[in-house]
């Protein structure tokens, strides 16, 4: 009797469980003092989505939270291999994760005499926006009662598990009837959502902030994307006020890709639809998915 | 046979189970986007100190979170109480925690569809600062790298798990040899620690954080213990400036109750010893905390 990974399946400690069965501690510092740095690598059609610029940047969160998980990256890149295979999962979400863990000395509250400890998971792919909604436009709302937390608080560029500013924002906008939210920084200036980085197209350019956001895969992609498309790609401050004149809006996650939105607050954008230039973009991602290059197969068993 | 608590004890969907047991999954929201409050009451000889406090601040955190863990006050009261009792442990680092878990709806992204859950745990008394550092009087470092999470993104008052800033500040204290860290506000104005608030003395003065901080009970308890020595209490901004000129700085902690500092930084307060102030304020604390009226005894197994 083979185990039951249709729910998705998790690397524990050398071994693959169902996703039901893995768990962590309530009293590890990953949990109790959010003391994680993760990432998510998209499988699509059977193989990693640009696995090796996923794995670099877990091991550059690795390494600000000064975690040291006893793995190599080709042994972590193993794990995440043979348990979406295990899983059989074609089309995945598949998390990394280094947890903080538990003092070996009782009693410590220091950070540096914690176990640090790997574990991954997969389930069917995740999708931020359905792709129902992102073909008809999404709505987004820009948070007005909480603002994102700051880089020299916790730096968003180590992925992290730090969503209460997010979970707030969410809040906001499921209030209100709006797909997501976005948060702004202190100073006004455009930031991220809850899984997702966020771009601007004005006449022939196209910008995403440059400061206080995770520096997403996706969007490397999209930039990569854009300027292939022969737009000028730029990475800068971006105030909120431009979104009242830009022409598009859309959004970049490992979660669903290139993610038109047709609305933010009252604004709406190219008659409430998506605009052409994150519909070509969209679809240049799906293909940019599938093109061997770009791909790292998975050996699921026969 | 009966289970091994002498590590600590859980309640977990009803049942009393050891610690190393207690686990959650690894897709909950309470650990993949720290979407968690909870608390912490002391139990010292037997019994809970200012427990109801506890359970009003907890229920706050719930309120604020709009989490609902389908269980009323004196429910988890009696899941605390029932727990403590059966770990044996007559002094306990007790811990109630609600988590939003996973969304009731596949695919959801939204917070209101999740099955919030409650879980408590206790294990042995756990002291921030360990009691010999402290009557030798501790030190504190001020961190320089990071500021803390400001309230507009993550409000402190409801407790959570949000330490990414409190680590990397112990990071901080830690290489330099100091045994705990305090962080400052993006205003240049002193807020918490890991785990506790601060206090300076100043003459007759003694003076607390009003904003970007947690409203410790402990801070409560302290601020009555000062009254009542007839010192003047005040709860105002606190420049992190006054820590040149202040007599005593002492911080508070439901894990060790009032612990006094006698070095921050290169200031050595009352020749590198507990000041006066605090070493009275201290014993004042477990005093206090064997009177019966701030007492819930807990009603072990014969």
């Amino acid at each position: 009797m083979t185990a039951d990974f249709s729910a998705g399946a998790a690397w524990m400690k050398g071994r693959i469980i169902p996703i039901a069965e893995a768990t962590i501690g309530v009293t590890d510092w990953g949990l109790t003092h959010s003391d994680v740095v993760y990432d998510v690598v998209p499988v699509v059609d059977g193989a990693f989505f640009r696995r090796d610029a996923y794995l670099d940047r877990f091991t550059a969160s690795m390494q600000a939270a000064r975690m040291d998980v006893g793995m190599t990256r080709d042994q972590i890149a193993a794990a995440l291999h043979d348990m979406v295979a295990a899983s059989g999962l074609r089309d995945a979400y598949c998390a990394m994760v280094a947890a903080r863990g538990t003092p070996l000395i009782p009693g410590s509250r220091d950070p540096r005499d914690c176990a640090n400890h790997f574990y991954a998971w997969a389930v069917p792919y995740v999708h931020v926006i359905k792709p129902d909604v992102l073909d008809q436009g999404a709505s987004l709302w820009v948070a007005q009662n909480i603002r994102r937390i700051p880089p020299d608080s916790v730096d968003p560029r180590a992925k992290n598990y730090h969503w209460g500013d997010f979970t707030q924002g969410l809040f906001e906008a499921k209030d209100r009837g709006f797909d997501t939210v976005v948060l702004l920084d202190h100073a006004g200036n455009l930031t991220e959502g809850p899984g997702f980085n966020i771009f601007l197209v004005e006449g022939e350019t196209v910008t995403t902030p440059d400061t206080g956001v995770l520096e997403g895969i996706s969007r490397r992609t999209a930039l990569e994307i854009c300027a292939g498309m022969g737009l000028e790609t730029r990475v800068e401050p971006l105030p909120a006020t431009r979104l009242e004149t830009a022409d598009e809006v859309f959004l970049t996650s490992s979660g669903g890709g290139i993610l038109p939105i047709s609305r933010v607050g009252d604004r709406i954008y190219a008659n409430g639809r998506p605009g052409p230039i994150a519909t070509r973009a969209r679809q240049a991602y799906w293909d940019l998915v599938r093109q061997p290059g770009y791909r790292h197969p998975v050996s699921y068993p026969t």
